[in-house]
């Protein structure tokens, strides 16, 4: 049974969340996601270079796609609509890899360790957006933080739907939109002073 | 020479961030530090778990002062503006740490496992600015919003100032702010098809 190398690499991922999901990340080799996929573990590290990197593989994929729609958005968005037509235009993508983001999401939150290296993920990935966003002419400051402010965004979105999955992704981005907007203009009032807030 | 227990503290850190600098992150150990400080090692040990932590200290300085500052902003304010009145008031403080956040922030961009830590704590930070808008009545998802957004448009403006202290933090956050608000107006235009963005 010949496996494409994309087939092998997808099967190396679904090896490595059941067993994450089994046993726990720490308590699981290479050796063993290579085995439960059926191929050597130098197969293994043909595709990755360790354990961990199996769980960030989506990335690249995603910042591709979303690159492209950035690029295409239409003349004259400003740089969140941008960022948001580019959020909404990789719903299908997302949706199509639910099976594997879910799981993949409750490992990270249960492992400090990866829950870091994520947030460093998240973090390059606002910086490409940053830099995708100077191509369409915006200086480097307001670039910068709309990168910042579309990724945490994002990720909120992203995040709560795949906590519950009863309200759409698409809907979970436009009350993202809606609550950035609001940032600027919902009034607030000053707490009582006697509560604290829960440290955390 | 009796040493009050927060002068202890500054001691270490201020002898950890020479030695970091002279010798690299990595070469030092938490004993040269105390030696450099004039204290035992297990006064070291006393004040901070690990040398990693030396140089995260500060951190709770400051979200106490900004805690305080979110309480009792006037009301009326929207979620992000209760945040820079926030930052604002804190300028003073930042401007007196200056001589050891600069070389703070060398040593970190120097050193992937502390910029990974780095970001860490400006999540745990924006979730804390979350926490505190909650009470003066936003609910979760704006509060979690504003905390993200506002966070990275404040680690944003300290990151420049600490860098190029010819523009004053004032005026860091005073950009920022504008810059946030122009996000959703400046419009932007489609990229050049046949130019990428650099990697990274």
């Amino acid at each position: 049974m010949a496996l494409g190398d994309k087939d092998v690499r997808v099967r190396l991922q679904q090896s490595a969340l059941n067993l994450f999901a089994e046993r726990g990340y720490e308590r699981t080799t290479a050796a063993e996601i290579a085995a439960r996929a059926g191929v050597t573990e130098r197969t293994f590290f043909r595709h990755f270079p360790d354990k961990r990197e199996v769980l960030f593989d989506g990335a690249a994929v995603l910042l591709s796609a979303l690159t492209g729609f950035i690029e295409t958005a239409p003349d004259g968005l400003a740089p969140l609509d941008v960022l948001f037509f580019a959020f909404n235009a990789v719903v299908p993508l997302l949706e199509a890899n639910r099976h594997i983001s879910h799981p993949r999401q409750e490992i990270i939150a249960a492992t400090p360790a990866l829950a870091e290296r994520e947030l460093t993920k998240h973090a390059a990935m606002a910086h490409a957006l940053a830099k995708l966003l100077q191509l369409r002419g915006v200086s480097h400051l307001p670039a910068e933080l709309a990168g910042h402010t579309g990724m945490a965004a994002f990720a909120q979105a992203t995040t709560a739907w795949l906590d519950d999955p009863a309200i759409a992704l698409s809907e979970r981005l436009d009350l993202a939109y809606v609550g950035l907007k609001a940032l600027w203009s919902a009034p607030t009032r000053a707490a009582d002073a006697q509560t604290s807030p829960e440290a955390g």
